[in-house]
This record gives structure tokens, sequence and C-alpha cells, in this order.
């Protein structure tokens, strides 16, 4: 089983959801037009298809190796990574200035979806590159910009992002870590950071660490951490890599999933590093950096999906079994035609055609947001980053689940595959923020915050798409219908969180979940929506008639058997906060 | 982490929710009272928990291994199955007159949730075994029954059901084995079968395959199917194992879980077989076997889902991590004390508590179905069979999935244990019919043949149940509230299932899985709300204060969380079947 980069729904993406008339407007990407945008995509599928996609069951199997110190990638991934580096792909979104190629997020994200479809494990390094080369450009000094940023866009240099220790995982204020300023301006890193993606591996020349740590002097809790760059091979001042720095691999980790990633424990014993901004700023410039990484970790969700999916649609193509329930056939069929697995089948398409569509318009709004000076432009970006990461990792779950589902007991067979996008999947509510993380982020800092105006913009788009859908056919009307009934529950939701807010707190957070998948599924199902409108108008222009058509039926789908989900969650939040505060846990 | 058996909840279930009063007035179980029920399942609780329970993790890690044909269980095994017969474990619910305690289902659901809790793997031994001797009970001949019992209920000898073949799983009309009849009167049986539940191994002196296959001149598909009993060993005259017969191990799955439990591809090479009952009656005694196995595989979920909310519970108590949302504390907590741990620790739960109530009613009905010739009993038992089974496995997947979010990062390391739970999980909704297998058999045999009599009797019955809470407090009403919404639910999508079963039978097909999510929801959440009130006057009699305040909490906790699901099942019932049947899915 091949993957097969979906190429025509991403460029359909980017067409009609990313906002891409305003982002191709912005003077940073004059230079690119669809065309072009279609190029590197088509390119990228290219590579993802062929050259990654082929490591990932056999990465998988194998495992990453650690053996005294020294960690070992599977058969395939140095060559694969080689190819990588060569073709220049970690430049994609990058600036031009040190070497990238400068393009928006809103392509950006489509290549991430097809890198970490081809493989998860393989996707997680330039994933961390991303977000070490997004800080550095944030906050690093020129020097450091001048050191570290033209080999990370160029893929010869790895990073990493050092947050947790064992007794800090969510809970960052705990980081024990410490730096202490040497005579020279450096500064001695010292503690042990647990599961560090890619913290060791033998892909790159160097690995360059991005460390949580705190000062003598600073504050307790988490306004006294600070970020530091720790290169694992100190970079000699004409800019190779030069000796081993005191950053140790201890271990790896022995995973449920992603197994051909490795998952390091690091220590740093006196390790060289250098302040990267201001001190005690660290968890600031993290969160900022947070925002791309958790977005990237939805687009993950997306990705794996896509996998799921496709490995599930070819075999209920190929597996015949049993005759239809119509009884209007008396030979079996393939298994496709059954209802079930149609159910199955098309729940596992627009979870992940909804996700897709979502992180589509939410990279359009970063670009602008990151080159505009729009306050609500920004406010919206960052409202969508949760919902994004919420709602497409835990769907990724659900997804890989009906995919080993579709395929019977040969799902629960490691060599058939299937099973491998469910274990993969678990990490993804997990990492860079659990689920809770991320609703307690939308609730308290892009809800309540701003007294909920947020919140109600993004509500009151989504009404204008309902007036769209009105003036169109039945199917344009039946999505607009379930689209209203579940913005009634986002909105009767909301107004109870506003008053919880104030009232009772607990309350208000004993729904945080709830509340975050009800905004996460009516999202994309708006965005599913959005894109049936924009599939009708090139149906009635006779283009791409079987494509557009699916994607009118996938919006149906979302909009009748998935929205409704919302009207549940709303009565959950509604209904059942004091029998989840109130409840016992005796011995 | 040890297991601790729910034996207060499962004594709780005998006594309130297993009709006991009419299962213990039947003559075959007159010997028992509830005080020998408490003294069995304790007696069995210790042993699981001591002697099974640390079998778990050493299991799943090793595996079952295959060598040149051979079989090798992990270490513990043997000694653990060989301490399992020697305390007669097996004969639990077995006829006395060959060596069983003949106690009713109602005790042997508990006993097989403690089983299953404390290691699935083992624990799918005995099931197997259960399986062959339910099926020699009901068909054998005096002489089968006479060579084969014995050592069967005794645990010495193990047993197994060979159903799939590779093109033949979900659809057992495409079974190939040959069975050609000797002159001596027993037959040849040729044919590969797969999937093999404990099909070779070494834990017991001989293995008894219960094998479908077809006679030369029986008529083609499922009607041309007769039952076998394969000895792996040919039983000599005195009733001992003899030659080895002509039934090869060929091969073990390498799964996803329950990795301790060897499923095997077994080759039958002209195997000496002997007919069960009459030729081409195979599927019917299969589906009479059939709901026993699928009772308890629902069982098997009610015992990860026990197992994975008992490790996170522990974790959650013990992890300390960050300050309440409320901010009243200052210093990092106990996330159980966090709203959206124990939303999530009440959510595993509530759907644990809730399978086991209403298995415990089920096993209930199958005890008084077997013993008393009521057709409204019976019908209402074999109703209630694929709730247990599609409603259990399925939940147990999602409790198992929350267990493993609950550990955060570490629920992704395979020694924390979280995993394993995750894995073995993903099972249950495939083997033993897949959900959707469960969902036809519900819709087709037990609701539109009958034309609903039964489903209106069962949802009759649950509005008596919200007439007493309506009596109640205001927990109870709220329960009731809740209860009395999702069995309008039920009831509007019986209709809806009626009309269309004239209709339109593939638009009915089409929601037949939500239809079975929204009736396995709604009996769990009646028996939870039967529960409660069995609480609520044991409380009003002072007895048990705090287990039976607990009672009522996950009863309200179900009430307010999980049955309003059952609206949203209605709705994709209602709406969703165009949608799903015209989609199309093109190249």
């Amino acid at each position: 089983m091949t993957y097969q980069p979906p190429v025509q729904d991403l460029m359909f993406c980017v067409e009609h959801l990313s906002h891409w008339e305003q982002v191709s407007s912005l003077a940073a990407y004059t230079d690119y037009d669809l065309a072009d945008v279609a190029a590197v995509i088509e390119g990228y599928a290219r590579f993802c298809e062929e050259q990654i996609a082929p490591l990932s069951h056999i990465g998988d199997t194998v495992g990453a190796q650690f053996d005294n110190g020294r960690v070992t990638m599977p058969d395939g991934d140095a060559q694969a990574y080689a190819q990588f580096v060569e073709m220049g792909w970690q430049a994609l979104t990058h600036p031009a200035e040190y070497g990238g190629m400068g393009l928006p997020k809103t392509v950006g994200a489509a290549a991430v979806e097809m890198l970490n479809a081809a493989d998860m494990s393989f996707g997680l390094c330039p994933l961390l590159t991303d977000g070490a080369i997004e800080a550095l450009l944030l906050t690093g000094s020129d020097e450091q910009k001048e050191t570290y940023l033209e080999p990370l866009i160029a893929g010869r240099w790895s990073g990493t992002m050092n947050l947790t220790e064992p007794q800090a995982g969510s809970d960052l204020g705990r980081v024990a870590t410490k730096a202490v300023l040497r005579p020279d301006g450096s500064y001695g890193v010292s503690g042990t950071k647990i599961f560090i993606t890619y913290g060791a591996h033998d892909l790159t020349e160097n690995i360059i660490h991005l460390v949580l740590a705190r000062t003598p002097d600073g504050p307790a809790g988490p306004k006294g951490l600070s970020l530091f760059v720790v290169p694992q091979k100190i970079v000699e001042p004409d800019g190779t890599p030069g000796a081993e720095n005191a950053v140790n691999c201890v271990s790896i980790e022995h995973k449920l999933g992603v197994r051909a990633s490795p998952t390091a424990v690091l220590e740093y014993k006196n390790a060289t590093g250098f302040l990267i901004g201001e001190e005690n700023r660290g968890l600031e410039y993290m969160f900022i950096m947070m925002n791309a990484a958790r977005f990237s970790v939805g687009v993950q969700g997306i990705a794996t999906s896509e996998r799921a999916y496709q490995r599930a649609l070819d075999y209920a193509r190929e597996r015949v079994q049993s005759r239809p329930v119509n009884g209007q056939v008396k030979d079996a069929v393939a298994i496709i035609e059954h209802p079930d697995v149609r159910r199955m089948l098309l729940r596992m398409r627009s979870l992940t055609e909804g996700g897709r569509a979502m992180a589509a318009a939410t990279a359009g709004l970063l670009d602008l947001a990151h080159h505009q000076d729009d306050p609500e432009i920004v406010a919206l970006a960052e409202f969508m980053v949760p919902l994004v990461k919420g709602f497409c990792s835990e769907r990724a779950v659900e997804v890989a689940s009906l995919g080993v589902q579709i395929h019977g007991g040969m799902g629960f067979i490691e060599e058939t595959g299937a099973a491998q996008h469910y274990r993969d999947a678990r990490i993804l509510p997990i990492y860079e923020g659990t689920t809770a993380i991320q609703a307690n982020d939308l609730l308290g800092r892009k809800v309540m915050r701003d007294g909920g105006g947020t919140a109600r913009r993004f509500a009151a788009r989504i009404a204008a798409t309902e007036a769209e859908l009105a003036k169109g056919d039945t199917a344009a009307q039946a999505i607009g219908a379930n689209l209203a009934q579940a913005r009634d529950a986002f909105e009767a939701s909301l107004d109870w969180m506003l008053e919880n807010s104030r009232k009772d707190i607990d309350a208000a957070f004993a729904g945080s979940v709830p509340f975050l998948m009800l905004a996460g599924t009516l999202a994309a199902g708006w965005k599913l929506a959005k894109g049936a409108l924009a599939a009708q108008t090139a149906l009635d222009a006779g283009k791409e008639a079987q494509f557009m058509t699916q994607k009118i039926a996938t919006a149906l789908f979302f909009a009748q058997h998935i929205l409704p989900e919302c009207t549940t969650e709303h009565t959950r939040i509604l209904l059942g906060s004091r029998s989840l505060l109130d409840a016992d846990f005796p011995d």
C-alpha cells in the first residue's frame, strides 16, 4: 500500500479556504501565484510518496536503536534525509535572507501534512527543526542567527525543544535545570530533560538544543525561566561543528508509536549554552513558538488520518465479504458496498478533510497575523490554534481506530499496517500540550480574557456562511441547518462560560474540553461548508465535476453525522459540571 | 501497580441488578445464596489478584513464541494455569454431572471480568474452553460428552473455535474446509483456519478444536456447514490423550495486543474429526454458542476498562502537577484535583460500571432464559447480548484511550502499562463478530423480526424505572430526566427503523451501528439508574455510605455526560442515511 498525497484537496484548500487572496497580496508573498504553489506542492508530494512513504513500516518495525549513548536510525532514514537536505525542503517557509524559500504557512501546512502522512516518525525531525528556526528568528541575537540559521534552514543541522523534566510536564513552572553565567558570557547548563524528540540521532552534522532553564537569581516558578541555545557540537568560529558539548543521551524511550522517532533523555552536565533574548522571558518565547508547534501537531493529526483513510479505503475496495443487506445481489461484494463500512469510511474522510479545511484557514490567518498588524486577525488566529491542535489530534485517534475496525481481524495484525496509525496517533493529543492544556488555553486566554469578543466574531463569521448556504440548493440548505444548530450550541455554551468565568470558575473549566471539542467540530464543519459553497461554484462552472461533487458530499456527511455532536457537548457543559466536581474517588 | 478486583461492585450488581431473586429461585441454583456467591467471588478475586495480575505485563513484553510448529507461552503462565486447574476454576458455571460447580452465569460473569482484568491474554484460554464446553453440552452425543467434558471442565484440556478462513471472516458462508466421511464413522477434515485463539500452546494435555467445515454433498453457502470436534491428540479408549492428530500450527500472528494469547494459523490435513449434532446445522450451533461468547467479549471490555481505570486513578492520585484553575491553592496539586482529569476519570468509571451493570442484568436474563421457557425473557436476553458486546467493547477502546491520556507523556511509554490496555482493547470490537455484525444482528434478528415487540418491552421497562426515579430526590430526578430523553431518542429511532425496514432497508442498516450504540448506552444508563435507586435505599438504611454515594454519583455523571449521546445517534439515524448511501468514493 502506497501513500498518494491528496494534492487536489490540498490545492483546493489553499485556493478556497486559506484566505489566499489576502495572503498572496502580502508584500512577503507577491512572488508566488497559485501555479507556483501547485508546482511546489506537487514536487513535495512526489518526494514524500516516493522517498519517504516506503520508510514508514520498516521504521516502525526496527525503531530507533540506542547503544551506549549513540542513537542509530533505521535503515533508509539517512539516505532519505540526505535527499531531503539536497532538495532543500527544510527551507520551504523560512526567510530568503538565510537561504529559505519564503513560502507562506499556507503552503507549509500542506507540506507538513504530506511529510507526516508519508512517515510521521521521519516528519518529526524537520518539524522540531522548524520550531528551533522560528525561536531563533523571533528572539535570537544577530550573531546567533548568523551562526545557526543557515545550517538549520538547509537541514544540515536539526533542532530540538527541551522543556519537560520528570517533575515538570504540563507544569513548566517546575523546571529545575540550572544555567549559570560564566565569565565569557556563555552559561553552564545542568539538568535532565526527558521526552526530547530527536534529542539524539545520526542524521545531521549537529543538533541544536533549545533548553528551558533557570538562572540562579531569577524568581521561582514559571517567571524565572530563560531560554538557551545549547549546540550538541560547539560551533567553531568558521561555522562548522567542533567539540562535543556536555550533553549526553542517557537512553531513549520504548514507545507505543512513532517508534522510528528517537525520544531521548538528555543529561546536561555544565554544558555550554547561550542565552536567547532576555533572561526570565523563556516561557514567553516558548509560548510564541508553541502556537506554531501546536498547529503542526494538529496537521500531523490530519496526516495520520489521511494515511489511515487511504489504507482503509484500499482494503474496503479489495476485500470481498458477504452479500448486501438489501438482498439485491446474491454474491458477496467488496465490503465498501456495506452501509456500515461506508459510514466508517465517510466518517474518516469527513473528519480528515474537515481538519484539513480548518488547518488551511488557520494557516492563512497565521500568515496574515504575522505580516499585518490587525489585532482581530491575530486574536482569531490564536483562537484557532488550540482548535486545530485539539480537534485534529483527538480525531486522529478516532480515525485511526476506525481504520483498524474496517480491516476486521487483519487490522489487529501488525503487518497489515493499520495498527501502526492507531499507535502513532495516540501521542498527538498528548505532546505539545495535552488536549486539556489546549482547552484551558482556549477558555482562559482566548475566550475569557477578551470577554468572548473573538469567540463572538468567530460565531458571526459562521452565521455569514449560513446565510450564503441558505441561498443554495437542498444540500447547501441541509448543511446550513446543521451548522446553525451547532453554532447555537456554541453560542449558548459561550454565554454559560462567560457567566461562570465570574460565578464559578471550576464549573467553567469542568467543561473546557467539551467546549474545545464543540468549537473545533464547529470550525471544521464550517470550513467544509465554505468548501461546499466553493465546490458548487466550480461545479456550476463545469470544473472538476467528480471531485467537487465529493467535496459537497463530504461536507453534507459531516453536517449530518458529526456536527450534531456539538449539541451533546453543549448539554455536558450546561448540566454536567456539578456531577463532575462533586464526585468522590474513595479508596 | 496491582489489580484490585472490584468485589464490592460485583456483589452490588449480583444483588441488585442481575435479577438475583428470580435466578436464585431456579431449581438449578437453590443451593446457592448470596453469602455463597460472595465467598466464590472473593476467592476468585484473590486468585486473580495474586496469581494472574502479575503475569499481564511480562506476558505482553515477551509474547507467545512460535518455533517450528510449537508454541511456547511466556514464563509464569504454565505455573499460573496449573494453579487455575488445581483450584478448579474452569468448573465454575458448568454442570455438576461432569464435575462442574453449577453456578449461574450471574456469578460466571463476575469471574470472567476479574480473570480478564487480571490478564486478558490469559483469560482468553478459559473463555474459549467455556465455549467448547457449551457447544458439546448443547449438541454433543452422549459419547462425546463422556469423552471431552470432564477434562475440559477440569481445565486439563482446553478448547478452541475454528471458524475463520482467509476468505471467510464475517462471511462464514464462504468457509471451504472440507470434512469427508470415513468408513469408521469419523471424518477426514482438511483446510486452513486462521485467527484461532489458543489454537496451539503448551498449557494443557490436549486441545479440543471445534471446527466449522463442509461435507461434500451439503448445500453451498452457510447452510452446508457442519460442526466437528477435532482433538489435537486423539483420545484413547481409556480417555487419555494419545497420538497427535494431523492438525499443524503453521504460524502465530504478530499482533497489536493480547500478545501473550497465541493466535494460530492451523492446517488440517485429513485430520480425524467427529461430527457434532446433525450435518448442515453447524452454523446454527455456532450461533447458539455465539451468544455466550459475544457476551463474554463484552465482559472482557468491562475488564480492560476496569484495569485501565484503576491504573489511571492511581497515577492521578500520585502525580503532582500545576496549581488548581481556581487559584485557591498556590502549590501544585495531585492531578486528580484538576477538573478535566476528574472528567476523564469519571467517564472511565461510569462507562465501566455502566457496562458492568448491564452485563449483570443480561447474565441474569441468560440464566432465566436457559432454565425457564418464557419467550419474552429469551427474546430480551437475546436482545441484550449485542448491546453488551457492542457497547462494552467499543467503550473499552475509549476508556483505555482516556487511560493513556491521563498519564500524559508517560502513557505513551510502554513500561507504564497504560498503552497495553489501549492495544489489548482494540481487538474487542472486532472478534466474535464486529460491531457492525452485532448491529445487524440487533436490527435484523432482534428488532425487525418481531416487529419491534422486544424493543418496545425494553423501552417500557426503562419507562418504569423513570417513574421510580421521579419519586426520588434531586439526583434521582435528574437521572430520570436524562434517561427519559435517551429513551425518547431510542423509541423515535425504533419507529424510524421499523418504517424503513419496509420502505428502505439500506437506509435502516445505514443507521445500524448508531442504533446499537444508542441502545447500548441507554441500557447502561438505565441499569446504572436502577443501581442508583438501590443505592439510595441502602443509604436510607444506613448501609455502606461511601460506596452507595459513589454509585449515585456515577449514575448521575453517566446520565449527564453520556446519555446525551443518544440524541446525537438519533439525529444521525434520522438525517444521515442518504448522505451515507449516496456518497461516492472516486479514485
